[in-house]
């Protein structure tokens, strides 16, 4: 199958394998008392500029889990946009490693919910009947990229941030696709975080060439208090850290991530592009990282999928839209043969329906 | 204050209390082994007209959070409308004692959802990208009456059910004014349990006469396996169970039940016919159960609070909304007196901007 | 049955019964506003001679579960006795409150353990192997009475609390018969508690002479932070709180509380001082409450059960150790009784033993 | 250093390493959808000779955690020795995946418990006053090899294995060191596993070669039903779960996993006779698989570590007590290295003192 339902259908980038072999003969302590995890938070506090403290885990799902549980209490709302991640695809795993906080979904077009909508959201639960016994706001948390491949701008961010401050909140970001984002936007990766406004972020590699490596970073001082704690009892104190360590050094090391996300986000372009010219083809979503989000007639999707095209349809309520994900591997010639197969089906399938006389 | 704020301001009615008077100075065993506890089954039994299994508990919130542990796991979803007492007053207490379990909200007017949205809401569940990874269904609640004073009949629930079953879910009833229902729909308390399809009831007791008195009805076979201990880990086995189970079989005695709840009814009647008469006053909900919801000018509902009425605003974003709860106790006159109250003020404040020559 | 299983087995003290009759009709706010909830701030303060802050509930296990999930994160360990009700009894509710944390078992005679003994076992958790990855001290939290119907005394506590304080550990009591230890000890209920360095205590009532209430005591400021919403969620902001409340405030008035524990306290010594004369009993622990812990003859134990007495064998492995307990209403010629019958039984069975030629 | 601190301070074997290279650039199906992870069952099935249902984690810890959190209630008790990993060194995992579950220690020389005792803590459990109202047995977990590197024979575990049947509880084996066990035993591994009544096994590969790879063995039909969805919300199905099934199929291809082991095992053995025989040493636990307890004097171990032998001491409270751990790749010069330099430093100290004339 040519693959692109998701970007972590992809293997790993040769320069972080590379790093993995030659640490993999190394003796070294267990448990992130090695060298290479000891090193990280200095990496990650010049690729911000501030100091942070950084935590490798093995997945998206738990950067997020334990980032919100470390932020919030037990019985603490998390306010997130109707589609996130953290609310539609982790099985309660923020439920879990909280111990029970509630996520509230906020509405908002391609994915994205604006600090007036929050703030709405935040009267409401702060006043009536339920005043006195809801679950108190605690957290909010933005994907970025979003779950519809749109970016949250600095400034948005930071108009969001200033919601949080002003009602006592943790801003948190899941950047399962931040690579992407950052890439996209051409900015310094502090001014989608820290300077905005961001209290921790969920800062994703294996989607971006990585084999097994996520990060959880801290930006305020004081945050990630007794997190060891949580992430040993979450079985994420992973016995051989240094290999998710070393993947993660090499990953912001010499602008890797940002190669590899610019190339994704291109190859993103092109299908964006290429699809859209196509007749009956409507892009659903603005192409801001690697996602594209089309309407696809159902004939047209049935013929890529024969032809061995692989992507995933996100809307069991909306068979005709289609996800397609590009990833730091995709060759363009693939893409070239994907938008070259639509325009033949498209193509035939008009030529078809003129023949028949019916509508197109 | 002439407290309409809601039913659990109320005290306790004298049936009850003669109960517990009688059991005070007896010698019983702990922990609901006791002769009164063990004699709740058969009488709910009897009550229902099918075999149940009866767990006494001190309030309504932990009815409902230990009823839905019961039946969903730690990683199970649990669809509600989206007013649901339980989505938004109970402070996480069923996500804390299922370990986890996501409330899903259902939108539907009048605080009630349909059978067609729960269908559409499971639909959306059950497939797509989150299809592998997000919190399975498991169980559906409902409010009977619901947080708005209105009524699910016989053939919504079993439409309900109906959906349940053939997705696997248990349904569960919150019916924290149960008793309400089936006074105001004259029918036998199983056509709107387990006949209609419900496997397992939050049977209120405390808004409608008792001290402090709820229960947990299963009505499914085999459903309560090993509750025992879900109770008493959650603190729940009450060590002297016996003064809630005495409550609880006074209050199914005689139709003691009944009784309150259809005065609670008819003053609410009253209280709505009078008010809607009220120049400016629109209501909001149709009036089921003992709950008034209505939009009051404000200047009227500053003219009754100023005159010792006490009611609550149950969305903070809607200032002109305004409940009226009426009770087991509610007297006739302060009904009257309140309706008296809400005409004079309004026709003064009618006269008033006739005087000045303003709308009305 | 002559029930001497426990004190919980006993009804309502008439005093109780009589304020909770006069509170039963009146109008009050629900969840703990109302005032007779918000004067136990003060009254408790008054009593124990310190600010401090009180939440009422509905049982022993939830004080005991919510107190300690207040003061220890959800990896923490709460050092206690092997014996400890919280250890032993509560079905894994202190496990459940907090989200996790682990009871930690010391040794000590008499259902007591020393402070060197805490110490020893601190020492042993904070090094070693397992030092980056077990389950850091958090807590302590000792039963006053014991488990074995023993005391600790006020220096006890205080070299316990010195243990605490040098490690930041917070040091709780199960009261559960705080009264029994405090009417014995003769000591201003200070004394034992906030002077001796406890931080917070589980102050109950129910056995005790109350109907359904207990309570949690916060002696260090800041210490009960939220703890309303842990409250909530437990299901335990009781609807109609008041109903709790007048009980606390009626057994705290007057000594009332004391009263009743003087009397159980000299019922157990009667009991003890009896049984200890009759042949082949030996008191196991000494009686410094209101329980009394023998060894019976298995005959004699069943002679008295034929008889009508009812007690209770606290280990399983242990069937001649025998539990009774007394109460606050446990009537003098009811001990005298039972002596009596010991008396005669031994009596009997030694006769026999004689004649038979058999030893005693 | 020289490190015997543990066997997860070694890194990869080349075989696994190897695998790992070739199937970096591969492209596949996320979250244990592929290939590699979907033919596990079958060889893990072949392994075992039986079918099993097999789920590759990122850790030990984790593998114990879900593993038990699959078995047991949340209220139920798991029975262990007092020194297993599960309850000195895993921060609360099991507690926490389990929703609250309560570790029970027993005692046993060697860290081993017997049937015998395992009988006697549960007769404990299931009697007496707290019958009621404690944790229920639900599982009992014992360690292969131990955590004092000592073993159970087949006869040992369906001993226990029986207990555990007659009593309704599963029975778990933390296999951390599993390979370590086979290989000395020389047994097929279904014998010492489902064979002697073993129902869930935590399978490790991560301190015997594997970069990042335990697994869950699930031996008993129906056990692992919904599993995937606790693996989930726990953070552990891995996105590219791929790579960590070719780890483990490649470390039980071709024996590979039993030779890493013989080699570790016998450089323990080297170790352990090499040390027994130097002056002032002796043997604590019979060496079994590839870890060595001794009591080194004080002295010689500081001569040791200074000449840059890495070794802990597992004991806060017997600062003599040491353990080594051989390895993988534990190199024989190395061990023969160790032995020399203890000879030397203990011959040293002894003339010395000869010297002083003290006793040595």
């Amino acid at each position: 199958m040519i693959d692109l339902r998701s970007d972590n259908v992809s293997g790993v980038c040769p320069e972080i394998l590379e790093e993995l072999l030659r640490a993999a003969s190394d003796t070294a302590p267990a448990y992130g008392t090695d060298a290479a995890t000891e090193a990280l938070n200095d990496r990650f506090g010049d690729l911000f500029g501030t100091p942070v403290e950084v935590f490798p885990v093995a997945t998206g799902t738990i950067a997020n889990a334990l980032a919100l549980a470390q932020v919030v209490p037990p019985w603490g709302a998390v306010y997130c946009h109707r589609l996130a991640h953290i609310h539609t695809s982790e099985c309660g795993a923020p439920e879990h490693a909280s111990g029970g906080a509630k996520l509230i979904s906020l509405e908002g077009s391609d994915a994205r919910f604006s600090a007036d909508t929050l703030a709405a959201g935040l009267r409401a639960a702060l006043g009536g009947i339920a005043g006195r016994t809801h679950t108190p706001p605690a957290a909010v948390s933005l994907s970025q990229a979003s779950e519809r491949g749109t970016l949250y701008r600095p400034a948005d961010i930071a108009a969001i941030a200033e919601v949080c401050r002003s009602s006592g909140l943790i801003l948190h970001v899941d950047g399962a696709r931040f690579a992407n984002a950052v890439a996209r936007l051409g900015c310094h990766p502090a001014e989608i975080t820290w300077r905005a406004g961001v209290d921790v972020l969920s800062f994703g590699a294996t989607k971006n060439g990585a084999m097994i490596a996520d990060a959880i970073v801290f930006f305020r001082p004081g945050l990630a208090e007794s997190f060891r704690f949580r992430q040993k009892r979450a079985g994420h104190l992973i016995s051989k850290m240094r290999y998710l360590s070393v993947q993660l050094e090499r990953y912001v090391r010499d602008d890797l991530w940002l190669q590899n996300a610019r190339h994704a986000n291109a190859m993103a372009d092109r299908v964006a592009t290429g699809l859209s010219a196509v007749d009956g083809v409507r892009l659903v979503h603005p192409v801001e990282a690697n996602e594209i989000f089309v309407e696809l007639p159902t004939a047209l999707a049935a013929g890529l999928r024969h032809q061995g095209f692989g992507f995933s349809h996100p809307e069991p309520d909306m068979p005709e839209l289609v996800r397609f994900v590009t990833s730091f591997n995709t060759r363009q010639e693939l893409v070239t043969q994907l938008i070259e197969a639509a325009v033949a089906l498209a193509t035939c399938r008009s030529t078809l329906a003129e023949t028949k006389g019916e509508p197109t």
